[in-house]
């Protein structure tokens, strides 16, 4: 066994999908994940009940119906919960406003900095 | 040319889809079968104003989603307006409560002996 020196290529910060997250981490992450997800569901179900008072027949079912299958591939789409992608999913949210950075405090600085950078695309 | 005796096998009553709708049964058909798919309308509106009142998220947003692709479909296939199907049509309408046999009134004997078969079924 030899202790291997860095080789010079090595860049210091790491790839998005090889961050490492620590149980305290993926915690934080779950929650602020849930708790935006839970957000999307009211948007949602209020636009839902606002659509459905002022019902106009026939079409207003199927507005009603697209609208509820957009929301459903959309949310299928945005919120992917793998370590691999998370920190773009976290920016896309605090770019919709779905989320704020505080609500991320406690993740290192090595997903806060891709997270910032998705945040600001 | 000459004028063929009617053959023995000839039977009286002409096929559902053979039937001649006149002008004014064509209205009447006309305006029941739109009174039947309006209030097939009301009463989906009524049912999405119920589940979007109490929607329970997230599942209730896919529920009312899926009832409400269930229901387009189900009047994609009942609600067929072709003159070879109608009596069937009218007679299931009935059949369902959607429709009252004095809502044909003026159809002919012909129209109406299928339309009862079929509410009846």
């Amino acid at each position: 066994m030899t202790n291997s020196p860095q080789p010079a290529f090595q860049t210091e910060r790491p790839q998005m999908r090889d961050l490492h997250w620590s149980r305290k981490e993926k915690e934080i992450a779950h929650k602020a994940f849930q708790q935006a997800l839970d957000s999307e569901f009211e948007t949602i179900a209020q636009k839902v009940k606002k659509m459905a008072e002022k019902i106009e027949l026939p079409d207003g079912l199927w507005d009603l119906e697209e609208f509820l299958t957009k929301s459903r591939q959309g949310i299928g789409r945005k919120y992917d919960y793998r370590y691999s992608v998370l920190p773009m999913v976290f920016g896309i949210l605090i770019r919709e406003g779905r989320l704020r950075e505080d609500d991320l405090q406690g993740l290192g600085e090595d997903k806060l900095h891709y997270i910032r950078g998705y945040a600001q695309r």
